[in-house]
């Protein structure tokens, strides 16, 4: 397997986008990853699109070739890929292991998703299932596990909201977050309650948002760029669907995360600049445990002490993470490996990690009540 | 890149499934996969899963997690793959490349799907696209290539009708297919009208199904059986959306074909056993000329020769086809390759063609109007 870098990235602001498609959203990250490559449409060799809703909302089941085809991209092998919140870094992973195999040279990643439509409906909650009729929905399993690692750990609910004002501080320097106000601890807690103890502004909100990677070759990338990424590892791994011993732990993250770090040769105490999927505020706890940022029962005291915000030892989520800019499912992993390619290039302006030399990117896909499907790691270096 | 065999298959008879899941009908062939190929379920490393209505049917979004946990693939990378009609043999292809690269020993392919359901509607029929709205919906586009081949190449309806009933007799010999009564010509053009020159026994059914194979990289497979069918080709192509100067030849299944003959070392005269996407008759037909088992224009005249039928010179469809099997999109493409296998091990029974060493699936993935999204072509050979 060759060594794989990412050259080119386009993304949208996520947000609202009533009138626009996902065609149009897509198309639009396409070619802006093509120009940013310094490439042409047609070096591309194949097209990984990700998205969770079309089929059920557009009955659009090939909605890939669409997109690529308003780029210019055309005639090579697509594939739709769909793996619920990674749905994103699982076409990325496809990508890198094509281009790694050699099978292509160059390929691109889009992810690409619109959640602002009418009856959109409850997105990932089973008819069928008796736990889901028993009112066991995603917020709810997150907050039993908000719960136990509030009594197991002494984590405290103010903790937990200081994830949500630490990522909205950081959204109010990105120009591509949705909401980008600053909030308080109190705005959090005193926010509607969703499932006790995660209030509105402790959930992620819905978005409409696209965004694209170009994978190169490294042998081949200098020829495209200055500034090539690497990509150190990529790896995916599968929840084990056990009733975990202590369910304020995850182990697919740990998993995934240590396979990457073998991968790469790196442990977490290299890392520069981390995005994790905070999906919920608790997530974000879980996840620094998780990809072993701080030991197991530390996340809610390591957050308070800063060491995740803008300027501490291991800043996270410094996009606003899903909590501010919103979770446009298909292209979130995407933007959040972009968020990594533009702190490594340097160009990250005042959210730039000075010197950043190592990235790392966690997501984590459930379905139905909370059960870990997929969890994805990838290392970025330059 | 490292070759790659195929050690075990599952499958099921195609037809109504009422009252069994997705994930049944999915974990079944899973363990008959696993056993047919003499390995335990924890030697798998990846699984892809094919399938195209789980999202927009029953909101579930990752629904191969589920399935391969079945049959006790966990905590492993699995991806779910969304390719119209070519669902299953884009994540063979992805599979394959999984393989070929090093990145896994082991994979499996499992396409599934449930059409037997309530409130099915119209699939693959956009809502907001020009040409849908005005009744280009896909029956009709294939009526239209049909229209168009019989006035150019003087191909007749009788020789369209002589698909379905060389398909419908062939599938008299498969226990497996949905339909087997015996058809005559004039049952197929007596039959009521779709789209003119195209009666329902025209027109591939809906089918509930799944099949699965298991991919080893050659070097290990002699390990667990004696009868490995080597990949001789993996292809994948998009079409060209560009409005062909001749309606009635395709140009995805040519390019696909010609790419695969040069990967296997093979030409169209070394085939011995062909399974194609007979979504409707006169994709058969089309699809004779675009695999090159026939010159352009002749595809009428080359069934109604009875090369195509079983003892033929070139037998195409012994399984009774799409049009006899019906058509569980994303368990389809997975099914041709199950054919070749047993073709290729020989253990096809009165269905078999003596000394069969080269076998070609073609598949195609049409979307709203019948534009062409995918085409695959896959070369197996012993």
């Amino acid at each position: 397997m060759r060594a794989v870098d990412i050259i080119g990235v386009g993304i949208t602001k996520f947000g609202k986008y009533i009138e626009k498609s996902l065609v149009e959203l897509g198309g639009r990250v396409a070619i802006e990853a093509i120009k940013d490559a310094g490439i042409k449409p047609s070096q591309i060799n194949a097209g990984f699109f990700a998205n969770m809703q079309a089929g059920s909302l557009f009955s659009d089941f090939t909605i890939g070739q669409n997109v690529f085809w308003q780029a210019g991209i055309n005639r090579v092998p697509v594939f739709n890929v769909e793996n619920a919140c990674t749905s994103g870094s699982s076409a990325f992973n496809l990508a890198w292991m094509g281009v790694a195999s050699g099978a292509y040279d160059m390929a691109m990643v889009l992810g690409a998703e619109k959640l602002n439509v009418p009856n959109l409906g409850l997105m990932q909650s089973g008819t069928t299932e008796l736990d889901t009729l028993e009112g066991m929905v995603v917020p709810v399993s997150f907050a039993m596990r908000a719960n136990l690692h509030m009594a197991t750990y002494g984590t405290t609910k103010e903790q937990l909201a200081m994830v949500a004002v630490k990522n909205r501080r950081h959204a109010g320097l990105n120009p591509l977050a949705q909401f980008r106000d600053p909030i308080t601890v109190e705005d959090v807690l005193n926010a509607p309650m969703i499932a006790d103890p995660l209030t509105r502004l402790s959930c992620c909100p819905n978005a409409d948002g696209a965004a694209a990677v170009v994978l190169c070759a490294s042998e081949l990338s200098r020829r495209y760029t200055s500034r090539p990424v690497r990509v150190a590892a990529s790896v995916l791994v599968t929840g084990s669907y056990q009733n975990p011993c202590n369910l304020a732990q995850w182990d697919a993250d740990k998993r995934a995360s240590s396979m990457a770090y073998e991968k790469a040769g790196l442990g977490p105490e290299d890392l520069d600049v981390v995005e994790c999927h905070d999906a919920f505020t608790i997530s974000e706890i879980l996840h620094y445990e998780g990809i072993g940022l701080c030991p197991e029962g530390e996340g809610g005291r390591f957050v308070e002490s800063g060491a995740t915000s803008l300027g501490g030892k291991i800043p996270v989520n410094l996009s606003g993470g899903l909590l501010s800019k919103g979770h446009p499912i298909g292209a979130t992993a995407v933007a959040q490996i972009i968020e990594g390619v533009r702190q490594l290039r340097g160009e990250a302006g005042s959210l730039q990690v000075e010197g950043a030399k190592v990235f790392l990117a966690e997501c984590m896909g459930a379905d139905k009540a909370g059960d870990v499907k997929t969890c994805t790691v990838n290392i970025l270096i330059n």
